[in-house]
């Protein structure tokens, strides 16, 4: 089996993938944010085999995107609940969504995410924090941050 | 080796995640966001094996995330551009990094990405395409889209 870490980056988005970017774990966090909240639930959704969706809840469970939380004493049950931290992937889920539905899907999205008080489409955008601007590619650039070391260094 | 596709899904997220999903490809598209074209350079920033490397590139070509193009004539080289469906990653990617610099990086976030123009922090922001409205957690809702089908019917 492949190692799940990406030795020698320094980089939140390999942080990330090291997370959750094992094969499932994205889509268990989506059928979570849909509401499933039980194994037997996620795995009727997922349609894989028990001891692999055991070892992805595991895994998510042990890096804080879930929580593991009884609900029933006899006979004990547990369901799963993103963590706040779960609930923040929503947007780079809906942005890859997004961008499945514009490249993916010749039928049309599976899948529409609309605001529930108006029905409108909704849809990611990147904005300036500083100005306030909705930016275009062309308008961002990226640099080396308080964490960032020099690969020699590492 | 597991298969790559995500059988009986009908959803963009797991189709994305069929093209991009395998270890190290959203790590090529970083790369590639940031300027690197080369395929040296890609291994330099990456340290994966060439065959892996090269594996990588070879499924981001043919699912058109990539463009390979010669730059040089004699000797034959080429280099790795992405494509406007590539360039497009960039949103969830960015997300997935803010996320990973939220919760995964104590040292501080590595690589910052800011609107060029100004200097500011650029923020990711699910928005109202219906009403403008920035919209939280609470306020989205999904719904079956036109390309869904039933379970079922799969």
């Amino acid at each position: 089996m492949l190692p799940r870490d990406y030795a020698g980056q320094n980089c939140s988005i390999a942080r990330a993938l090291e997370l959750v970017g094992e094969r499932w774990s994205l889509l268990v966090v989506r059928d979570c944010l849909r509401g499933l909240r039980r194994f037997d639930e996620l795995q009727a959704s997922l349609g894989i085999a028990s001891n692999v969706l055991a070892n992805r809840l595991e895994r998510l469970v042990a890096s804080g995107v879930l929580e593991r939380i009884r609900y029933q004493e006899r006979p004990e049950r547990y369901e799963y609940r993103l963590t706040e931290m779960g609930l923040e992937l929503r947007v780079p889920l809906i942005a890859l969504m997004h961008w499945g539905d514009r490249h993916l899907a010749p039928a049309g999205p599976p899948m529409l995410v609309e605001h529930a008080h108006c029905g409108g489409e909704v849809s990611e955008q990147l904005v300036c924090t500083g100005c306030g601007e909705v930016l275009e590619p062309g308008e961002i650039r990226s640099r080396p941050g308080p964490g960032h070391r020099h690969p020699a260094a590492a």
